[in-house]
């Protein structure tokens, strides 16, 4: 994969005093510094906002004496039960919060140990919570690779629409369906046309189904009536979390003519807590390597030669699956895919460009989805639609031998996404996880 | 047209002191008592919620101390920028502070008219803001004519999709294009396939449409995970506005397969600034005309017979042009349709209890529109692309002889409703108005 390095605050050779952020497989090293917003455990404290580090978070609010001015600001924005107001700051001054942040659990730096001691709470301890207030959601459809999979189900001969590679298609979600890892997913009821019925029934759905994503949080807003260029859409990127956009495929199939999916998504739509950074992802940006040579190029206002270059992300996300079955028995989640959010045809970049180029605007805390992330093998696909195609093809469970074509009740859905490269330290993005309860009786 | 009185506050012999509340043709006599949220004209008063009355409107902060326990509660509501704090109010206290207000105003009420007086400005004064805080905006496809009229131009002989007499239609919207009557309204751009060309280019939209709505303000929010049945959905519902769901009809065709209308529709979204309660409507509730006879049943969960019998709404909304040339000449807009939302194949209550049916739920100031109020008649067409058939069939604008398919540069659109009804004061929701300016250079 061709990566491009750019203006990086990562230093590779910095390791923490904090020996679990030292560990190789660790999502949280001292290079990622990700944010969250948590509460301890079982109380009704007001959550903040904190920063994880190895197995730890760092409870800003409890050593805000050690932010000299100006990034007292960024530490001040933490007392708060969102990231809004982090979001919204100037990125400098976030990345120079980031800076001291980084200084202070650095090895090499000896003083105020005992002040971010105090600090520190293990992650296992704290509920984590929903990351941001969103005041819009926006779901694109920017892996080729799924949408030549979805497409095929319909269209066998001819699976992508003739827009797809100048429009980096997108939908509005529903912003209050979004939830935190861990938090409640039902099987929902809804209208289905049964195969083989003349009239659709309000029933529970049965294909319920994950989708693989990648959310991006916007930092500071944009101003109405002026869209965003391509070469500064970054400018307003906060940081990226896991997202998994449930999907329930019989509700969809029914309602979504001629207006696009509503209640097929909006059920609920998880995310992890933990927000990466834009600026942690620098070392990982990559080219674009879906949009092939033939292929139109994009249309001027989306065309862009340093995203092309490096506006991708290689970040590998897998999904593991967790039956009930297979954890009576002891059993760790099995992974039923790996893809890489660096396969998508459009660039965030883009997807941003897009959304404001007709003068709305973006607002601190926006989410933009990236769209289910599959790649082009058979171990790649996001989705179980793509992995069955659409239930024709069952696969089996690891160790158990049960079945699936869809969801079954009980079923849990681990997201995880992770960055490497040669010479750089990896990254994770923690957990996105949920369970499916059963549909209510 | 079938009407149902329900339980009603409308008292018809009632009159207020205020004269401009008599006379035959205000929207706002007594018996309606629409709230806006308001800031006196050029001033940066931190805006606060206000009562219609004739042509004044009532600062119910100037007058607090009229309002004794426990409607005081929704007096304090109204300290406040936007109206979400009285909407989610319990609607027995609103019915209660409204029947004060009523009281208060009334011409056989001679007490603390002083105080009134000076808690009342002319509406002329001040400038009228977007009444909620909208955390989520569904569009629904409620009327049959529009949705058949609309099919007709892209399957002529099969306009109707098997989904739609079962299925209320909606998709989300995006909630921070939802702007006041008078607000700013540019042309946007977007990718535009040109008829006759191969490949799309970023353009000014050549085809912009208004589209007449009723939009819904949600009062208390309703529980995640506990639809809202078709029985208990007007309890939920606060009042409605006028809405103009501005359309560029020629982004939407190139960017709306398959997910739906997105950049098309985001661009702007007028709501006049009134909000009508569901309480003053009551007199106006009819029976639900567009379902025939051997149309299917709704399925059971949207099937109530009270709903079908009073479920619609009777008022007739006129929507009017007025370019720049008539302007200029001082001519009156001219009115290019009357369609009634009691035409609507969908009741609000079915859309509503659609809307949570999957567990999903709905906040306190949420917007659900109805999506183009049609009727059956060629002057009864709620949007260009009808009554041009898609740009077909241009017509002539009165006085000046100029020609319409779409929208040009300087073209303002105002709507207005009423309700008009034997034996009942008729109601009236304000304007809902905005000018289109040209694209951006």
């Amino acid at each position: 994969m061709n990566s491009v390095q750019l203006n990086s605050t990562h230093d590779s050779q910095r390791r923490s005093w904090i020996d679990s952020a030292s560990t190789a497989d660790t999502d949280f090293p001292i290079q990622n510094l990700p944010f969250a917003v948590f509460r301890r455990h079982g109380t009704s404290d007001m959550p903040r906002c904190g920063v994880g580090i190895g197995d730890l978070i760092l409870d800003v609010t409890l050593c805000s004496s050690l932010f000299p001015e100006p990034v007292a600001v960024a530490a001040r924005a933490c007392e708060a039960d969102t990231l809004n107001r982090l979001m919204s700051l100037d990125p400098a001054l976030v990345s120079a919060f980031r800076h001291r942040l980084s200084e202070l659990l650095s090895a090499d730096h000896t003083k105020h140990r005992e002040a971010l001691t105090q600090a520190l709470t293990p992650i296992q301890g704290v509920d984590l919570l929903l990351p941001a207030r969103i005041g819009g959601f926006t779901d694109f459809f920017a892996s080729i690779h799924h949408a030549t999979n979805a497409g095929k189900l319909f269209r066998p001969n001819n699976p992508l629409l003739p827009n797809y590679k100048y429009v980096p298609v997108g939908y509005n979600g529903r912003a209050n369906s979004v939830r935190a890892s861990g938090d409640f997913l039902r099987r929902p009821h809804g209208q289905i046309l049964v195969h083989g019925e003349n009239q659709p029934a309000y029933l529970p759905a049965q294909r319920v189904d994950y989708e693989v994503e990648l959310g991006l949080y916007i930092g500071q807003a944009s101003t109405p009536d002026q869209p965003i260029s391509i070469s500064t859409a970054w400018r307003h990127v906060f940081g990226f979390s896991l997202l998994n956009d449930w999907s329930a495929r019989d509700i969809q199939a029914w309602e979504y003519q001629p207006l696009g999916p509503f209640l097929a998504k909006s059920f609920a739509t998880t995310v992890s807590p933990w927000v990466v950074t834009a600026e942690a992802l620098l070392p990982f940006r990559s080219a674009v390597a879906a949009r092939a040579e033939n292929d139109p190029p994009p249309l001027p206002h989306l065309a862009n030669e340093t995203d092309q270059r490096s506006g991708a992300l290689d970040i590998e996300i897998e999904a593991h699956l967790l039956t009930d079955a297979m954890a009576r028995i002891g059993l760790p989640p099995a992974r039923i895919s790996r893809s890489n959010a660096a396969s998508l045809y459009w660039t965030f970049a883009q997807m941003i460009t897009h959304h404001t180029s007709n003068g709305s605007s973006l607002d601190t805390g926006d989410l933009l989805a990236s769209g289910t992330i599959s790649g082009p093998t058979g171990d790649a696909l996001g989705s179980l639609l793509e992995i069955t195609r659409g239930g024709a093809a069952p696969f089996t469970v690891p160790g158990t031998g049960e079945r699936r074509t869809f969801l079954e009740d009980g079923d849990e859905i681990r997201l995880r996404g992770k960055c490497r490269r040669h010479g750089f330290v990896s990254l994770g993005f923690g957990e996105c996880v949920a369970r499916l309860q059963p549909a209510q009786g």
